[in-house]
């Protein structure tokens, strides 16, 4: 059935359902901000042909990943969610089952962090685009320039697995013969990506006074360039410590697998910059964390290897323009 | 030049000093709510070709009216702005003189009501759209829900003049002898059209207990529809006191002037239901309001007419699907 048969009044009816009764008939929502927090607001837009296709993404996937970028990014800058809101432009001939499976994707990705779906748009246009803003609250933040000299480089999880898991998807035969677990986990880390919401907690408990950061949504090298960059330090990054994902190794030779490690981009982790001591309480309260560098007086960063020294430069990277 | 020959960062750059300095270039941007008030937030998509059409809209009025239509939702709710986000895709072939000229729209709304745009999103697509999000606050807001039977139905200024102004746009030859005043303001009226955002100070100063209300930006027949709905009772309106523009029954006959008047739409006036004693403080307070009828005992609307009653019912209206 596409979603022209079922008509825009019992479409609104359906996709209501996926927010909270009550808060969605008005002009808007109303929610309240805890007292004495600052609001903090970030938006996303994905494009279908240009941010996710139909060979590497189902329509629960599209749903999901959308929100796991916007969750990242309040993860990114120290917020806990209060909503999302989705605009959702797409042709008639839209299949019903792709429109229910994008919403279901959104709801399992909003959930687990209890965050509702308070209201949205839905247009006609002749592609599929979907533009999700989320809104979290936030009582000392963190910001991409607060880094100093001395901070130690923490980075939650690994990375390289969601660029590991796109080219699973997109070259399934060459890669037959790998286990089928480490197979698994890449793929799940590209199509179902967790915000880290996680660490807010911990990050509060400790009360660290200074953290500076973002998330590395495209790429962990970019992350460490733009907070050296906008803190107006030097990044020094050990090799031997940048957190790859078991199995990469197997797959990969080690010169691809630092580059995915670095540039793949999409793991959606949090890098931070703190001083060493809140560094030390940070990992001794949080598994899954690693201090990858420091940052020193300078400008740029720089990637220590076994033999030499690598300048880290911005990739092209995904250029829209 | 197209927007491709600008390249991503600079066109970023170039975006971003639409921004206050300081907001954009983290994650999220960060803002103040003011204690004990509720956060409100709202989203609107306008398409191209399903929403504006070169024919009739510039760039800037693109960025005007989407603006518009989401601060009218903000004034609908009782609520100040805060701030909005933009998300944006667009072909690479898009000349930068269109981008320019939405952004410059953009701010034009934006300005009077010193409203921040805080951050947006940009990205490539086969279609222009556009998706603006914004939050306001409020202390106690204006629902849907909350008429009751005696209460007046207020509006706020005339209807019609949008779409009388979309028909000048369309077809120019067949109103060559209309006055040029009245023509002008028709277009404005379609083009630039005003949040009521100055109406939120004397409803607040009055401090009136409880108001309903929306705006009227799909047609105040369906505002006046939408409300008794919500709240349970019925709607009588006096078709002498629909407040049409001055001109529009010298362009066309009366049923299509009262047609226009009631089903035009994207008049973005708030349609108020509140007590008569209220209702009368209001239209002391305020010039430009009209009382065009009351809520009672019932279901539906009733427009009393010279001769007759006439039941409204939802119009088919604009339906994407």
């Amino acid at each position: 059935m596409q979603i022209s048969e079922l008509g825009e009044r019992e479409l609104l009816k359906r996709l209501q359902q996926f927010g909270p009764p009550g808060i969605i008939g008005d002009d808007g929502a109303v929610l309240a901000v805890p007292p004495s927090q600052s609001l903090v607001v970030t938006t996303d837009t994905l494009v279908n042909g240009v941010h996710f296709s139909p060979q590497t993404t189902s329509a629960e996937d599209v749903g999901w990943r959308a929100v796991a970028a916007n969750l990242s990014d309040l993860a990114a800058m120290g917020a806990s969610p209060l909503g999302i809101t989705v605009a959702l432009a797409l042709p008639p001939e839209t299949e019903l089952a792709w429109l229910d499976g994008l919403y279901q994707g959104i709801a399992a990705c909003l959930n687990p962090f209890a965050t509702p779906l308070v209201g949205g748009d839905l247009c006609r246009a002749s592609e599929i685009s979907l533009s999700i803003t989320a809104f979290g609250c936030v009582t000392s933040g963190i910001y991409r320039r607060q880094a100093r000299v001395g901070d130690a480089i923490v980075v939650s999880g690994v990375h390289g697995a969601s660029r590991a898991g796109l080219e699973l998807l997109l070259n399934d035969q060459q890669w037959h013969d790998l286990d089928p677990q480490i197979r698994e986990n890449f793929i799940s880390a590209h199509q179902r990506p967790r915000p880290r919401l996680d660490l807010l907690e911990p990050l509060q408990r400790l009360k660290i006074e200074r953290i500076a950061g973002m998330d590395s949504s495209d790429g962990l090298g970019d992350a460490v360039i733009q907070l050296a960059h906008e803190s107006g330090v030097k990044a020094k990054l050990w090799g031997d410590r940048l957190p790859s994902p078991p199995g990469l190794s197997a797959m990969v030779p080690p010169e691809l697998a630092q580059d995915w490690v670095l540039w793949g981009g999409e793991d959606f982790e949090l890098v931070l910059c703190l001083a060493p001591e809140d560094a030390q309480r940070l990992l001794e309260e949080v598994s899954g964390l690693s201090i990858i560098g420091e940052m020193v007086a300078g400008v740029g960063v720089e990637l220590q290897l076994r033999d030499r020294i690598e300048i880290l430069a911005i990739q092209s990277g995904f250029r829209h323009f």
